[in-house]
């Protein structure tokens, strides 16, 4: 199958999720990224666009009319900007026709995501929201069991997504248009709070119909929450609760969900992302693994983890860079010595099994 | 900087270890592969380069002479054969000037292994052996801290691979060369025991000098060994143990490491990959994760997993498929229902905080 | 030190806190059990008695009586009553200069509180609360982290207590007056919940100044709350929340705490009750132990686990039977046999590696 | 049933596995502790037995003679003295008729083992030695499990005891013995290894038959084995290995056993040691719990947890302090004000319910 002609929307130099969703499009060679409005600054945009060696604009307006009229132009835009950027460059790929991807959350303010939503029901194009974590194998494991009945009616439910990188007063690229309101819209509960939100409706499939919400401000003279504690009430009766914090010190993705049903109960943690706690009513707690999932969400066999991939990568970026010159990395990458070394082991454990366990030297 | 063209051995339709070289080569946008001899089976070969889109060969000696030619020739090649079929592609590209990476353990065979070593020895390529292990964040900060000496001298060395999918008599493409002696060389000794033996030469930056094995077919009737005990000797006169079993019923891929020195010691495991426990002689065990690696070996801000990106890719993979078409998968790739869904939440999250609490009606 | 004369208000037999309390009396030897009103029931009263070798009442008020005007009465009394019935003894006891020792909560409603705390202001007597969990080592160590300043300001507190046996309409003698708003005063809230109020309050140090509830009858019929959630106010400014649900499936005794404060961190779970997680907020998380413990809460070395006495006393009460008859323990007390093995090991094992590792038979 | 009247050998005063068994023996109440011979030096048996309210022997031999001789004499003697001093106490109370409850292991040497089986052959009283951790629950579920085929044919057997606490030279009453080979007869390997040795037998129902050991004297100029590594065989095939060291760092009492059959496996961990992994050949791996203990060895119901009964124990201890006036311990031990201050959080919770979730204060 041809892979998709893809665009980018921000993402410059320097940006964190613009780099993830170009890693993540390339990973199964289905997309290939050809062009980019990647930075309002037009010196950015141009030597960011150069640097990946694609077609550079430096406004998404001009670059959803161009592309689309290009007979080669992207098929696809990804839209990696701050929260209040997403409504314009959406609305206007949608409105040329052209699939939008974009991250989470939908839009800063209400009035944004109604744009979009009208831009949507008029257009041709589809439009997507990168909630990657509902994209894990063993959480769509968990939906899967959820669907089928596995917890009987769901009682309770507790979503948690604790970081700890803005316990202090924080000054990054990162953290200031998150904790500026007129570019984030919200802070915690918008930056990880609709993950875990998102994360909770999911699996369980319902939407809360009331909440109660205390949101603070911890660190002194911030502008936005940093911690949101919100309770959840299900039409179905079922309660729950979401803990979203920025300022929970020491946590880095504390992204967890809990569901108890009157027939079973699911316990996953994205810390232990492979692993999904199945407690049925009338049995020993379970754990399942890529082994039990059936939504085929993975690209290894299952027990080759999560990470398997990038350790597999780490190894040929070293190497890229090696070939290209930089021997400072020759002694992380395994060569022929210890493949050598390698054989000298089995030979010597052959050797010494073949006479009973006699000590064997290993002769490299 | 321009990709590296990359060639293939191995790896056609089907093949497992040949799709993980692809994707990793593929996540950092460094490599092309461009050519290939996939399959020892001419058709199998042909219809995986179409498959591939990239040049197609049925011999790795064609190929080798080919490529070595052309201006836009292959600069490095990746031998993902069984491993009996190692040694004659490494000498032949290796021979042509073509970079080899080639998958572990060496060869199936100490002559094949010489094989390889003499044509590297002549060759002005470079030979890589992709131990992938240790290239996780993790296993390279242990490095470290063995090297920097916060271990002391080190006594005590402990590595796993466990592994419980040979436990039956099994019958299947990844099965039956790995344990057939003629290609494998040897069973779990070879496959997985390397990668043990890898990981503590890695880390502890020594290499036992002697051996005592107890080499086991556990399976009824396998011509190979299923399990190896191999107890360890060094000279500096740390002892040690390495346990790999493919008969292990239940695990998946039981990789671990301890190190035990006179001033700290380091627990390391493949299933908790992310977080390394390094106890100091005068005080607690620490948890070291990313935020400590010195290595930069991750593409996220630590705190976000591994697999952080395969969620990712999950989501552009399914993307990819629903414009080309598959709306079957649709209901797992969140939308602009799940956008307006989390502005419900924030809005409805904000009333009710800003009402000190107030229960609020999420309004979609 | 002689031990003090003990005596007991409720745990007849068949009584579950009772027998606990009688255990932990009994453990350090300070304690001797003499007298009881055992039970409201005459006959049971007196059998119990009878089968504890103790003095019996039916009625704990003669009791208070009659053993303060006894030179060898008892000094202190365990009150192990439903809720309802702490304060009517409490306050006779404490009349009667008897220390107290009082099962939680301290009363099922708050009038009965306000008696008992009359009481206790007149009496030159103590009292004391069970709260057992805050006596744990590692609980008194993370108390005294937070008291020193290590966590620095402390701004989010989460406490649960989560339980599943209440799952579905039950009926026996642990569930029908924890049930009953007449004799326990509340469900979960006042069961569990209060046990996570304490944990919470003994460790920061702080009581909340206000709450905002969510109490649930989650089985349909249930006249008392079975799930409750409670967010929480300090008026130092920091946040929290307690969850006790005792229908929560699948849950034995999801007890945890975790206190985030602006220079570190704490996370205590009860199923992991001998490690303590801090996280100072320029390092890696540290895992405590009873080795950091500075209250000397422990019998036992550190390293030696909680459930090593269990284990021993599991083995002296197997002996205590087998001695007065009852053979059919034999089987799981290691006796000669398992010493000769033992020996057989040593011997086996110390020859072997005399000889470099030849294997060696082991002979019983 | 009355206690047992039971007497000591060893164990005087800063002894520490003397104080575990009479903690053990009064925790169900199951023995009366009457007797010792508490030190070879007169002086501190003397007040040692004075410090326990017992009949105090300067002489075990004596012991034996006169309890023997007394109506009410000692009906079984506890042996907690140091390996070497095993044997003769235990013969002279087995000649006298007297049960023996002896520490492991057997005997510092196969002679003494042999004197202790020939006494034990011809007298009416019985052996007992207290390995305590086959008695804890768990593991007690494991081997029933073995027992009745859940793992099928057993193949692997892996067990672990590491501590580190002789990681350097250590002189203390309890090193000071452990390292002298004329006290202890076997180091690491007596000690501890012993404790895995039985473990896996208990478990398995198997002993091997053969071994291959290698066993080190680590911290130099030690007169006796710190690290023992031991391959194992047994007779039906399975292959095994055990690995007892007092040098590996940071460990405090990692004892741990792992067993792999065709049909299933078990992995149990001391550090958490009230968790059974137990996985089928055909299903997910399963968390064992009490819930699913069929031997009955506990005294709480499922879901409390082991230390359940020493924070308990705790409490009571402090409280006999205070009662005996040491107010120092008052702040630890919850008394009427954590009691109105849990009734303070129901009242404020119920009303908050009451009023959908308005923030209530907390009046104490």
């Amino acid at each position: 199958m041809k892979p998709i002609r893809l665009g980018m929307v921000g993402g410059g130099s320097g940006a964190f999720i613009g780099a993830i969703h170009r890693i993540a499009a390339r990973m199964d060679g289905r997309f290939d990224l050809v062009a980019g409005a990647l930075s309002s600054d037009p010196t950015r945009a141009a030597s960011s666009a150069a640097d990946l060696g694609i077609r550079g604009y430096t406004s998404f307006a001009e670059m959803a009319r161009l592309e689309a009229a290009r007979d080669d132009g992207i098929e696809a835009v990804a839209i990696v900007t701050p929260n209040h950027m997403h409504a314009a460059p959406a609305v206007a790929f949608l409105n040329a026709g052209i699939h939008v991807i974009c991250d989470k959350p939908l839009s800063a303010t209400a009035e944004q995501a109604r744009q979009i939503a009208d831009a949507a029901a008029e257009s041709p194009a589809r439009f997507f929201l990168t909630h990657n974590y509902s994209a894990l194998p063993m959480v769509r494991e968990a939906r899967a069991l959820v669907a089928e009945g596995a917890l009987g009616q769901v009682r309770l439910v507790h979503a948690e997504y604790l970081q700890g990188w803005l316990s202090d007063e924080v000054h990054n690229k990162q953290a200031d248009w998150r904790t500026d309101p007129a570019q984030a819209g919200a802070g915690a509960l918008g930056d990880i709070g609709t993950h875990a939100w998102q994360l909770a409706e999911f699996v369980t499939g319902q939407t809360p119909s009331h909440v109660s919400a205390d949101l603070s401000s911890v660190v002194p003279g911030r502008p936005i929450d940093d911690d949101a504690r919100v309770a959840l009430r299900y039409a179905s009766g079922a309660k729950g609760g979401i803990w979203a914090s920025q300022v929970a010190l020491g946590m880095e993705n504390g992204l967890s969900l809990r569901v108890f049903g009157d027939r079973g109960a699911l316990d996953w943690r994205l810390g232990d992302s492979e692993r999904l706690i199945f407690t049925p009513k009338d049995g020993p707690a379970q754990i399942l693994t890529r082994a039990q999932d059936r939504s085929g969400s993975f690209r290894t066999p299952p027990g080759h983890p999560e990470g398997y991939l990038e350790g597999f990568a780490n190894l040929y970026l070293d190497i890229a860079e090696i070939i290209r010159g930089d021997t400072s990395r020759l002694d992380r990458v395994p060569g022929l010595a210890a493949g050598l070394s390698g054989m000298a082991f089995i030979a010597a454990a052959k050797a010494s099994s073949a006479q009973d366990g006699t000590w064997t030297e290993v002769q490299p």
